[in-house]
């Protein structure tokens, strides 16, 4: 089995431009990423980036340098040139999946179905396990998780749907920072800890609260 | 074991008003009811409700009706009242919990800990097992998660987080009808459809959308 990483670094999470200032959330895409490649341990793992990355960031095996393609067309590219090989399975990890484990990975590995799908909140694909990477193709971006069932569906694959709080949990709005600051224990929620987020609740709903450190 | 069901039926789910009518808040809640009530067939299940409930309405062994107090006292009582049987461990199901199955009931009983909290996110305590209520009282609102935690662990009991996406999907806003309507297939995800919902993906962001029936 190969592991590829999708990783964006330049303008990483956005949507968090509210609360983090830039260097921050530069910094927080890339400890979540070292918190997936410490679930990833043992495995081969490919980063696919087109961000220059050093070993001295995170530790990775290989580190494939992207053209400046789409993330879609990347990883059908990626997938194309596993297929055909000997124990060509594939499994596609987001990289801000601060919450995961290496059980989660090695469940997802020893399921029998032809796919795995690990649906993230919101409709969208956190992993994707493919046996067979020759007839499979990825759509991400919008309702993903049933773009994949479908996709499966099509091949003749048979899939599975892996239930998981810890994998469904991607970090992309100020809201996920909750669920990271509760449930994480990696250098992400540490960052967040130290960077002076905690949980708080007014008027019975939780969110976060930034004090000065 | 006894399972235990807090039911809130007046102004349920107050936080979908923009969307769905009182009418249809009241079905969507009692739904939602029956498919949690489906996940737990062949247990002994109480309802805790301060709201008249027939068995025409949904399948129950016991309801107990609720003198206005409010959810933990209700259900702290509760567990005062079941401490000191034989097998006298209660579970707490909350009954906005749709995507649930028998399979993540039989898990969670199935666990060596003395207390099992399965996470809703935003901090939230979706199921809630405890071995010996006698050592317990729960505390739900705001970041229901963390409190108990530190009650199990002040008690001296080991404690387990069940980790699924399935049971952390409450239905309180709008955007969480995407993952009924992704993932359920229950009475509440059948009502939805019949009601004119899909899934909808503007800008790259998945929402719902309302046709006309």
């Amino acid at each position: 089995m190969k592991i590829v990483v999708p990783f964006k670094r330049n303008n990483a999470k956005s949507r968090l431009a509210g609360i983090l200032t830039p260097d921050e959330r530069d910094a927080l895409a890339m400890n979540m990423l070292r918190d997936v490649m410490d679930a990833l341990d043992g495995f081969e793992v490919d980063i696919l980036t087109s961000s220059i990355l050093s070993n001295k960031d995170v530790d990775f095996s290989s580190c494939v340098l992207l053209s400046g393609s789409g993330l879609n067309e990347a990883l059908n590219e990626y997938l194309d040139s596993q297929a055909g090989h000997d124990n060509d399975s594939v499994m596609i990890v987001m990289a801000d999946l601060p919450l995961i484990s290496s059980k989660h990975i090695r469940e997802i590995a020893g399921l029998d179905a032809d796919v795995v799908i690990a649906p993230g909140k919101g409709g969208g694909t956190n992993i994707l396990y493919i046996k067979d990477p020759s007839g499979f193709h990825v759509d991400y971006y919008g309702a993903s998780f049933l773009d994949h069932l479908r996709i499966a569906r099509e091949s003749g694959a048979s899939v599975e749907v892996y239930d998981s709080f810890a994998v469904s949990t991607d970090i992309d709005e100020p809201d996920d920072l909750v669920e990271l600051l509760m449930h994480g224990d990696g250098e992400a929620a540490r960052m967040l800890t130290d960077s002076g987020f905690d949980v708080a609740v007014r008027d019975g709903r939780v969110g976060i609260n930034r004090n000065r450190v």
